[in-house]
């Protein structure tokens, strides 16, 4: 598939400086774009890349117009335009209407017609799958779960039952929605297991990355809102909710209860307490702890960095020395 | 189905405060609980809403019993006394006892008939299925691999050959046991892989989490012993020992050979080093790194905590500064 | 099988201390070997379990060999050599080729005629399986990807479309390769999806380890240098490289186009952020952030450790102290 830069210029209300009818096939990165590329400047720093490139044509802030070779579409938002340009190039797999012989469908569970099913996926009773869903292959939806229209299980994801799934939600393999959460109560002889009778609700435009888990809620459900976008080998647990539009990064963790704000930018492998609540608007960078509830938006950072390890083990030591030195006074006050 | 609280309070030996016959049927959190709902005071702080709630019955230690508009049923452990409540009102589901006729299960191996196998699940050669399990969707159990009685395999869950599981566990979907462990030797020209040819043993009662991993033994086995309870997202490393009861919660890891005790209580995203022993009755909290060994029970943390980024940079700056003061010191003299 | 250590010593080139015709046919720890084990020294501190061993042969530095009670398999690398002879031992599994009757295989995908494919896997349009290969039960091998010769997909490995696996690569369960990146352009409501249209590539002789994920390109590719070793539930974000024989502890998370150099040793549960470059050969301990580029080969930290919970409380906050002091008088200055 081709477009013309004039076509694209229209469609997304930006400018063009070039001749409107070259056409692009394709995205590539500036340094390595050829003929038929477009390519767009994902940081101020690497306009000299522009003088260079052999891309076909760049998307570009206005700002940074003057400094391109070739054709140029401006934009307040390149990274974005990008996207949608991209989107078209590149369109999401359109579904194949009908369900593999392979799959097992149970006869009270409905399929819109206009929905793919693939090879070996379990549809359980009661379960509804959306106009235009795409099902791979091995997906599993369970019991009264419902998915709304035009979502994507891309391939050996696991529904479980009564989970509700909202509009175009595209969820990649090793998903897990709806697993217990981990409920237990204390007794004298070890640990008996509290049933989890919430479910999962999952807005629309909501994405999940690879091998996440999403706990059911204990009473109450766990709650994704609309918007969210969730990266690879996170972890949901029981009854948190988590806000329009909020971004997390892999392999982080949100223990139960936790409340999570609309609109926050959540860094990779930052591991959340629970039952705290986190504001709208609040960014936090990856790796940290956060053991409390954060009240004000900004950007909260935990993450003590790395150094050559004998200077970080003197760092190490000398952070806590005062705490020794009082800890052996007050010792030697006591004896 | 409904249960009076009569029956309750006589079954679970508590003291009833109100009508015998009023019924409950569903649990709910106090704050949203309506007619034929019981629940429990999970927090003495919470205890004003035990004037509002509009349940028909709630748990609570004796000492919270006055605050309570409805019926109460008093015992010393409300959150245990609650699971219990809550365990007759929403029963684990029963196999309905037989082999899906697209599972494949060996000649050689062994489903006990009152066993369910779900679709599309693979029982290699001389694996043993116990009483009552219940393997649900796309499961794989290995060669020589045996499931306890009353075991069940959620979904998707891979048990890899000659791992051996005990009576009452459940096992939630992208488990992956016995997989091998992470075991190489350094060479001139690289990394060799050393066999693995121990296995996993799990104990009785133990639920392990979806997507977690447990590796199988380098030479002899890993063990999980009995009432262990492992939340998502967890790694356990080649040859680890978990002691009875312990509880670990989602994404901690655990690298090789390491002990840890028993009753011990693990938060979420901690790292083990590997080689090390953790005694009985230790609290570990959440996101903690746990370098070296630890003999004394008690509770240990090492997290941080995060603050607003600037201060946050400041205090690492000051945190560095000493040290780089030394060495800064010590280059001069050297020079 | 067993082997004579005459055998052995002439196989690996190692110096024998004992009778050539003693059989060993398992491998086994120090302190539980018995007849016909072989084992070896791990560590030095261990020597005085040389004494009071009943294995059948050791495989030992010859600075250690003096201490020996057994037939002695002499080796400046003990462990290398010691994992050479355990894969005689324990030769992995060879395939049976053929492709098992539930495998769904696409007709324009080419499997060799050596390859085993096993039941429910599904092998996808253009998908190439090179001599020898083993796939195990439900991998999903995607439209266009190719496994080279001797890679054994063990069992519910996903391979997304379009990626390349070197030779003799092993994949444990649960892993997904080729999944989108998490590739989002902000906008004024919210997040738009940058299609990930680079793939994957492996090189040769790569272990992945259980539920590892490593995500496909955003324009350019993924890439997994000749000789990588990941352990499990790793993530692998978008454009990230990693250079030969680097090897990866479990539940590390490395994010978008971060690039790590060869011969490299990373801990258990390190992040690492964006856009960073770490050199050759440099070591990182578990659990350590690194937020920035390393260029200095050599061992680096940022482990704080743990304390029983009140002191580290102090420690915080002696740490948090001198910060918090200057806030409080520059506040102090502007009212």
């Amino acid at each position: 598939m081709s477009i013309a830069l004039g076509e694209i210029a229209v469609r997304f209300g930006c400018e063009l400086r070039g001749d409107p009818d070259t056409r692009v096939d394709h995205i590539a990165p500036l340094e390595s774009a050829g003929p038929g590329a477009i390519s767009y400047l994902a940081n101020p720093r690497l306009t000299p890349l522009l003088a260079s490139t052999r891309a076909s044509a760049v998307v570009l802030d206005p700002r940074s117009a003057d400094g391109s070779a070739v054709a140029a579409l401006l934009d307040r938002n390149p990274h974005a335009t990008f996207a949608r340009i991209a989107a078209l190039l590149y369109p999401s797999p359109v579904p194949h209407p009908g369900i593999h012989p392979s799959a097992i469908v149970d006869c009270s569970a409905s399929v819109d017609p206009s929905a793919e099913i693939g090879p070996y996926s379990v549809i359980g009773a009661g379960a509804r799958i959306g106009a235009r869903c795409l099902v791979g292959a091995t997906c599993l939806v369970g019991r009264n779960a419902r998915i709304g229209a035009d979502g994507r299980l891309v391939s050996r994801v696991t529904i479980e039952h009564d989970v509700m799934i909202g509009e175009r939600v595209l969820i990649h393999p090793g998903v897990v929605i709806g697993a217990d959460g981990f409920g237990l109560a204390r007794d004298s002889d070890g640990w008996i297991k509290v049933p989890q009778v919430g479910s999962v609700r999952i807005g629309d435009d909501v994405e999940i990355g690879a091998n996440t888990t999403i706990d059911r809620g204990a009473m109450d459900d766990t709650v994704i809102s609309s918007g969210v976008k969730l990266d690879n080998q996170i972890q949901i647990g029981h009854n948190v909710f988590v806000g329009e539009h909020t971004a997390i990064a892999g392999c982080t963790g949100v223990a139960g209860s936790t409340r999570i704000g609309a609109r926050c930018m959540i860094g990779g492998h930052v591991g959340f307490a629970g039952h705290i609540q986190i504001c709208d608007d609040v960014v936090i960078t990856g790796k940290s702890a956060v053991p409390h509830s954060i009240k004000q938006p900004g950007i909260y950072s935990g993450v003590v960095g790395l150094e050559p390890v004998r200077t970080w083990h003197r760092i190490v030591a000398r952070m806590k020395l005062g705490v020794r030195r009082e800890q052996r006074l007050r010792k030697d006050d006591t004896e």
